[in-house]
């Protein structure tokens, strides 16, 4: 038995007592959770620059020290993370109805834990704490696979949460951190059949892209999003701007930002004008189909791969349409199935584009960058998922569930 | 571009249409459907001798020759089953609820197609209609992958269900069929990763298990059921009894049957004679572990293998366990999460075994025969999920359906 196989099979051995813990024991612990990363806060932050420490040694930019970077504040919020986490209602045992059949038993369905989650992250230490006690939460022992940059930190901030949970004589092994960080092992956890239930890459498209192509255990696919806003022949020119730039420029880096902007032929020649100054001012570069081109004197010539380019960046195609049709013809081939918008006034286009576009959330006259657990009303978000099994689109806690049927009979057979 | 991709690609456009469709539109090529089965009975017939000239060539046994025979009174089953499926309700539209959040979005989470399902399926004829009308009726293209043992009945029955789609003006492509039985194309249908959304075996537990060791698109793992009955020490003898023979002998080739009997110490040397009674009269051959072999003169040892074996047949293996503790650890031991029993009067024990056993369907004093999609209720089943993730059990049209966000704004925009 190699170290993560043993390591997973404590992880399902904590699940099956995990699974069980009532609610008010898991809330009391990640209580005690939130506590401890306070008080911890200067071993933290000591563990925390022996991270930053190397990131210089690597020279690591600025932009990406800043994710990985703690400080007094940001274990704060970590730990109100936490006991926000506590606040929500428990996932778990929920039977949303039961129905007697026609041989007389009685049958509901009841949510319970997935059993053991693994999740594989990049740089941001406060995803350790994310999701451990979104895991923990949902009766879930989970398996943490950070990224090397932040090593010391996620070491550090685990055993604070297992040693949390020893104090309370409960297993440790419900939280497990490989403190390994080599591709290898990564891909050993892709394929440990025996012991992962589930597997969730979270960061950037070529470690999804790995994962997807690797993975032997189930995968719950997040993530990127090459997104369109389509301005119809029919949409207001303000809020098509408004809603274009803060889709693009209110923060680029994020799967929910705008990509591509299509156009209808009938408003191009009046709408892109008046939109290139606005995203000139921001910082935009325009790449555009040659039709788009023709109104768009700063505008590059957009190549193929443009089109199904995530930029995450200062970055936006532009093609101009013929019809709605178009439109989301284009969509439906070059998009990652993440969110899409359209800007219009007319019923029938809005109708049309929410039923035709296939992707996990299609919006109508709002910006994509709405697509995000907390702002749907969902109190947390482990990920957002663009595949279409299990879950698509944010993930609150109830995608950390499965259910089994259970049965109340009185001797029935099946005849 | 290989022949199967081609295929996968023409299952994806047909796909985007048939999402489209409307529930009438839908049921009314259902019920044709229907009629050109009948119509058509005598060449399903013909063909199907072929099938049945060539399983006597191969010496092929008549058990399996009795799932693969069609006469009229079956072919008139068919039809029925495509009528049945366009009675049941529309999965595809439901909008379970929509809230406002605090941006004042309207979001609405919406039931769609998953798109194109990939179906591999062993020797009966009929799974080729059921699966087809239950993919059409959730919106779903399907590319159905028969065994070469019903090769020539699978093929002409596809063709009558084309040439229905035909003659109205739809694309045929929506339900796809492939001609080529190697074990080479089903392997490449494995790894359809650009056009195949999902892949459903059903099958024995060498299809399941190759297929899980192969496939890179997303399956849903249907199936083996290695079944428990327990015996609390609170049991009835008679109703343990009645459960029990019905669980193993009722039908003993089938995933929900009953592979062991765990009893409780105190009942054991009371209630296993009377048992052993009843199964050699009906003749079952037992396997019991030393302990119960004690109290059970006709049976053999059971072997560590016996524990972990779907038999499928009229063979039962049995040992005595000192607490529901151990009966419960055994079960989650050895068990494939399908289907698992317990007999007893006492609430405790029966609340206790529906919580603790991890199994997709937990009974209390009922046979694990009534796992299955229409006693369950659902009106129609596309098998028995035995896995975690989407859908867990028997499998109704539900089971077939993706989601996607909808939301309607009025120019919102994020802070």
């Amino acid at each position: 038995m190699t170290d993560l196989q043993r390591l997973g099979q404590q992880a399902k051995e904590a699940a099956s007592q995990l699974g069980l813990l009532d609610t008010k024991q898991k809330n009391q612990f990640l209580e005690q959770m939130a506590v401890a990363i306070e008080n911890n806060s200067e071993e933290i932050l000591q563990a925390n620059q022996m991270d930053l420490n190397q990131a210089d040694e690597n020279g690591i930019e600025e932009v990406m020290k800043d994710r990985l970077r703690l400080t007094e504040a940001r274990i704060k919020e970590m730990a109100d993370g936490i006991r926000h986490v506590a606040q929500l209602d428990d996932p778990i045992g929920t039977i949303e109805h039961m129905w007697k059949n026609e041989n007389g038993l009685t049958i509901g369905q009841k949510t319970v834990p997935i059993g053991v989650v693994g999740i594989i992250y990049e740089s941001r230490p406060n995803v350790t704490t994310d999701a451990a006690s979104l895991c923990f939460k949902s009766g879930n022992a989970v398996i943490l696979r950070g990224g090397k940059e932040s090593f010391y930190s996620n070491q550090l901030l685990v055993s604070i949460l297992q040693d949390t949970l020893e104090k309370n004589q409960f297993s440790s092994q419900a939280i497990q951190f490989i403190d390994d960080t080599t591709h290898e092992t990564a891909d050993e956890l892709m394929q440990l059949t025996d012991f992962l239930d589930v597997l969730i890459p979270r960061g950037g498209a070529d470690l999804i892209k790995h994962v997807k192509k690797n993975a032997k255990v189930p995968v719950i696919e997040t993530g990127t999003g090459n997104n369109h806003i389509y301005i119809d022949k029919d949409g207001q020119l303000n809020m098509a701007t408004d809603i274009l730039t803060n889709a693009k420029v209110q923060r680029p880096s994020v799967c929910n930002a705008c990509e591509t902007l299509l156009i209808h032929k009938e408003v191009a020649a009046f709408f892109l004008p008046a939109i290139e100054e606005k995203l000139i001012d921001l910082g935009v570069e325009l790449r555009a189909d040659e039709w788009a081109s023709e109104y768009l004197p700063s505008a590059t010539l957009a190549t193929e791969e443009d089109w199904s380019t995530e930029f995450l960046d200062y970055t936006l195609a532009i093609k101009v349409v013929d019809s709605i049709d178009d439109a989301i013809a284009h969509i439906n081939h070059y998009n990652t199935k993440h969110s899409e918008a359209i800007i219009t006034d007319n019923y029938f286009a809005a109708q049309k584009f929410l039923n035709e576009v296939d992707a996990a959330a299609v919006y109508v006259n709002a910006s994509t960058r709405f697509t995000d657990g907390f702002v749907f009303g969902f109190g947390a978000e482990i990920g957002i998922s663009t595949q279409k099994l299990h879950a698509r689109g944010p993930m609150g806690l109830k995608a950390l569930t499965s259910t089994k049927y259970i049965i109340y009979g009185d001797g029935q057979i099946r005849e």
